[in-house]
């Protein structure tokens, strides 16, 4: 059983936008019987007869090339997850009544295996993965999985394509848990049987010759997320609804697009990322690291989680404030105005931290405190060397 | 370019929900390139070696039993529409990265096929879902197509499989045209390929026994849609959200969920239909006929756009009026204990209307009018036989 307990953490005010969030929205688990849970001891290895040789690390693209191999488990509601197999990476066949076509059924993951200094292969934090999966799933009633299971699943993955894990700095194996509802029929109710598999793609880093700032534009003709819906479950449902509002931006000359809410207009994420902003308190001057609270509507990014531990544990000793709470853009557009805003950054798997030069919003270019010759501030850069010297197990860390 | 016109025809008042509304919200379409369009004189039939014999009748299960036959086209970012293709019912073979099964690239349409009494085939106003569709996928970046070019391709598949279509009264084809991204990257973005598809399957009247009133849980819990979100459109991502309070509303007993919306808790949808409300006028006593308006919150149904015309057409000349307006619980509750709430019904391809007796709404059941012999009221009753007289042909009438 989960809740989403709306209210805490949030600074409640008197309007339109807030009154919505006072209401103690919550979904409780449902559908997500376990039976026979999945069994790591039971996993059947088909090696594929034509391996692959890597690919140069320059020629890679995220997300476009895979490995050799992936993880794939049966689950009915009838018998519970089935024998896990990892086969050669090969297609999908689904009958075209299958339910993920047509309603949706399908959650995701996204997280990564660096190899490190001696040539061992770390994850970073999986559990946090693991957790959320569950949440994501059972929200559209597909079943939960042990996450320890299926981390351990995941590691014989990528163990046997281990050749394939590129092992320079910044390089890594994007894993992609997901899972899918494959029940063959139109009726609109909780599938009746699902498909967890797990691909892998090598990837190189997101800023391949160093960061590169990002503009936005803030988007106040679409909603991505709202009170009640499932905005912080890594759902399908999420996603392709944020590629038009992307287009836009793009076709204005800015890289991504800053989702907004309510009539406030409320700071929430960018893009698929999470946002952060720094600043200095207007009244006494304290550097300030914000981010959303998660109400709800708000991805709950493991790196944002990564992010605020570190700023905890390493900024605020040095007389840093952190704060989950709401921001609004006109917060935002006054600090860069009054030259208090000092530096802007998306959080997320792929490029652990974004940094962010300006917004448009209202037709205005907010700066974001980025110097013309600076492609990120202090805080994202440290945020990055912090986050990758525990990926790649440089630094002993408890997140390894 | 589409845009939702926010303000149009709805009420607005100071409250904190109504608020929201206030703001233009619009999107336009993006990534709808035409290309090569569709064209059926391209169209490529491969026919079945094991053509089926139709299931009974009594046997027809929704969406579970399909034809022998399904059309199916491609279409590629670089080339538009490629050549039309009628094969035998089969499995999709897709890349496990495919976009759809990770973004929610889908959308779909429900429609029938229904034959009339001199065996010929009809469709019921096409030309509505083929509209519905180009929103839908349009907003989600998928390409956009030729409705009538696409009518004219279901018709052949129809044609093919006629002797499936069964041809009692009730029973239709159910028409599944679905549209899929199929790029095989991980990467958010449009797809720069896609698959139209269509599926059918023989179908029995929803009632076989004739109306059967369902209760309704009031959801408060949780929020279908959002103005500035894609709840008005037939997207994937829309229904996978929707189970887990249909599963709790039946854990209670009620057969479906009735969605709220806002602190004044309007009314909205019911489960995946529109809602119709039948009640009298607290001042006037006129009779009055009442749906949500197409606010970007609501699904623009074909058999509510259908009510809403027979009503205006048929029973405004008899005294009633009939409102595209907001409509809160309390309002439905407050006409309920006066005596004045008449009838409440779904409406949606499926069942057509489907009647309601009871709402479960804070603790309380709200009766809707009908007497306990009762299960159907006169509204639905009457809406059902003039929709289905059109359907089958029975009577000469611009939709059929």
């Amino acid at each position: 059983m989960y809740s989403l307990p709306w209210s805490r953490n949030v600074p409640v005010k008197a309007s339109a936008t807030n009154r919505l969030w006072r209401r103690c929205f919550s979904v409780t688990r449902a559908g997500a019987s376990q039976l026979a849970g999945l069994d790591p001891s039971k996993l059947v290895i088909t090696k594929t007869s034509t391996p692959q040789e890597p690919t140069a690390p320059k020629d890679l693209v995220f997300g476009k090339t895979f490995t050799d191999h992936m993880l794939s488990v049966e689950w009915s509601a009838a018998n519970g997850w089935h024998a896990p197999q990892i086969v050669p990476y090969q297609n999908l066949s689904l009958d075209p009544a299958t339910c993920v076509f047509h309603y949706a059924f399908e959650c995701f993951e996204g997280m990564k295996a660096y190899k490190d200094s001696q040539g061992r292969i770390r994850l970073f934090r999986p559990e946090k993965n693991m957790e959320r999966l569950n949440k994501s799933s059972s929200r559209i009633a597909l079943p939960t999985v042990d996450g320890g299971a299926l981390t351990k699943l995941i590691g014989e993955l990528v163990k046997l394509d281990s050749k394939l894990v590129p092992d320079l700095r910044g390089y890594s194996l994007y894993l992609r848990p997901t899972m899918i509802g494959t029940q063959k029929t139109l009726g609109v109710g909780p599938p009746g049987s699902a498909l967890l598999f797990v691909i892998a793609s090598p990837v190189g880093p997101y800023y391949p010759t160093g960061f590169k700032a990002i503009s936005l534009e803030a988007t106040d003709y679409a909603v991505r997320a709202w009170p009640g819906g499932v905005g912080d479950k890594k759902l399908g449902a999420n996603y392709a609804p944020c590629v038009v509002p992307q287009l836009h931006a793009a076709s204005r000359g800015l890289q991504q697009n800053l989702w907004l809410f309510g009539e406030e207009e409320y700071v929430t994420e960018v893009g698929t990322m999470n946002l952060f902003i720094a600043l200095k308190n207007k009244e006494t001057g304290q550097k300030e690291l914000v981010t959303a609270p998660l109400d709800g509507t708000i991805l709950e990014g493991v790196t944002r989680d990564s992010v605020l531990g570190l700023a905890r544990e390493r900024l605020v000793p040095k007389g840093w404030a952190v704060h989950e709470r709401k921001i609004t853009m006109r917060e935002v557009a006054e600090a860069s105005e009054e030259g208090r805003l000092l530096e802007v950054f998306g959080s997320g798997t792929a490029a652990i931290v974004s940094p962010v030069r300006m917004i448009s919003y209202k037709g205005k270019m907010v700066g974001c405190g980025l110097k013309e010759s600076e492609e990120a501030g202090e805080i994202a850069l440290q945020m990055k060397n912090w986050i990758e010297g525990i990926q790649y197990g440089d630094e002993d860390h408890p997140w390894r």
